[in-house]
């Protein structure tokens, strides 16, 4: 089926939405729960709120060279377990000291600090748990992918780079860089994953799918940026202006506000050019190029 | 060769020790840190000190079926490295809040928690990435393996377990239910990677090593805590007396010192029976077994 239209952009996301919550929700059984809080805490992290955007990558990657949803799930599943626990991890007092996610308590506000860090280690470790179960022919290449972009020379590197920028206010092609790994390196990863479920690590497809996720990725982070200066509490679930309050450099800050729209909007054209040897198969994924820099929260 | 005598242990066990810290440390190469000081910090916490007792016994244990070091070099670097992430984030001050460990600061007292977090964070990834990397015909295997040996249903719940069981004090039978998971499940974990690299899943050795270390595993944890109670400060390098210090319930407070040193004996026996149908390739493990129960820290 070919997808055009934004509205059915709309309905993938609802679908591959339900379709990896409900694997995720199968994840737990409190009959074998060896620490039920724990468990409980895990679940919080990963399961209250969020728009589950790195899976839905997954899916329109895998799908747009032809890998079937049944073998997509265990990376879907597994990225997102990554995505939670870093979250859980950077919301804690020592990192970012939020007390609100998603529109509700981060998981050391309902739950205590210690199983915060203790759940947020536990889902990274079901992460790698989930793809080794699956057992696809390339789970090697698919938990390499996944190691290497989440960590020191992936997200976990750009979140220190990010506490190393507090208080001071480096130019644009800093902020890039750490962006680059601090969430751009799951989004790339994510359509890697997808990919490499349907084919090998040399398929030029695969670059061209890694070039678009490099810049879905900034352009994401941009309109992150704009949407904490534009957006308002309620729509965003949680703080508006919290980076400027907290000196943060953000785009906006950098570049005007005006700025960070236009280069996000060049970013999202750059990404649906890097799609062309796809063909119409990746038509929702260029829909989602532009839903990226649309989206109000 | 076979290894009988208490001295060739020494010498095993410094062989390995070697080893398995060259491999630790060609894992850092300053050329390509994103953030140096994650990796200072990850150095820090992993090389700085400790036992190596889990690489040793994925060698002592893979020889034992016939593996090579060469392919064992992977799971030993592996579970050091489970290993490291979980004492940074055990010493955390929302956890243990230790301020010294092998003589040493910890990671959060040498640089500061956020970095300790994130430390932690990147061993646990880089663990899998190792094994990942490393591309074993069974690898799916060994990633399963150490993966539930160390979430949310093994060493993740047992830390879990024991903060929840500070200030109470309860039975034999719970202290022994929550140490399999804190400290069993990754000694289990090891002897069964090294046993995996060399057979599969459903050779029958492979349950003999289980049984082994199941009983080592708990020999152990009873043997620090004597330790804990007898031993000063300056051998340990730690402070001694820190858990009847903190109403941490041990075996010598259950048991009595006498009573858990007779514990840990009749464990090291069934250890050492459980060896019997590996023949006399397993003699160093049996040494072990001894040795695990003598040591002074």
């Amino acid at each position: 089926m070919v997808v055009t239209d934004a509205a059915d952009l709309v309905t993938l996301r609802k679908a591959s939405h339900a379709r990896v919550d409900a694997a995720l929700t199968a994840l737990f059984d409190d009959q074998h729960a060896v620490s039920p809080r724990l468990e409980a805490a895990m679940r919080h992290g990963l399961l209250v709120g969020g728009k589950r955007l790195r899976p839905l990558l997954v899916y329109l990657a895998g799908r747009s060279l032809g890998a079937s949803d049944d073998d997509l799930d265990a990376p879907a599943v597994a990225i997102e377990l990554i995505h939670a626990y870093s979250l859980i991890h950077d919301d804690l007092p020592a990192m970012d000291d939020d007390d609100l996610r998603r529109g509700q308590p981060t998981v050391h506000k309902a739950f205590d600090e210690a199983t915060a860090i203790l759940a947020g280690d536990a889902l990274q470790t079901l992460a790698f748990e989930v793809i080794a179960e699956a057992a696809h022919p390339r789970s090697s290449a698919l938990i390499k992918t996944l190691a290497k972009a989440s960590g020191r020379h992936g997200m976990v590197a750009g979140q220190a780079l990010d506490l190393a920028a507090v208080g001071g206010l480096p130019d644009a092609s800093a902020l890039a860089h750490m962006h680059a790994h601090k969430t751009g390196a799951l989004i790339v990863a994510a359509v890697r994953l997808g990919g490499l479920v349907a084919v090998d690590d040399h398929d030029p497809r695969l670059a061209a799918l890694t070039r678009y996720a490099e810049a879905i990725g900034l352009a994401f982070q941009i309109h992150d940026d704009v949407l904490d200066v534009i957006g308002d509490t309620a729509t965003l679930g949680k703080i508006s202006g919290a980076d400027a309050a907290r000196q943060k450099p953000t785009y906006p800050s950098l570049l005007g506000l005006e700025g960070a729209r236009q280069r996000a909007q060049a970013l999202s054209d750059e990404a649906i050019a890097a799609l062309a040897p796809l063909g119409e198969r990746a038509a929702p994924l260029a829909d989602l190029a532009h839903y990226m820099i649309e989206r109000d929260h």
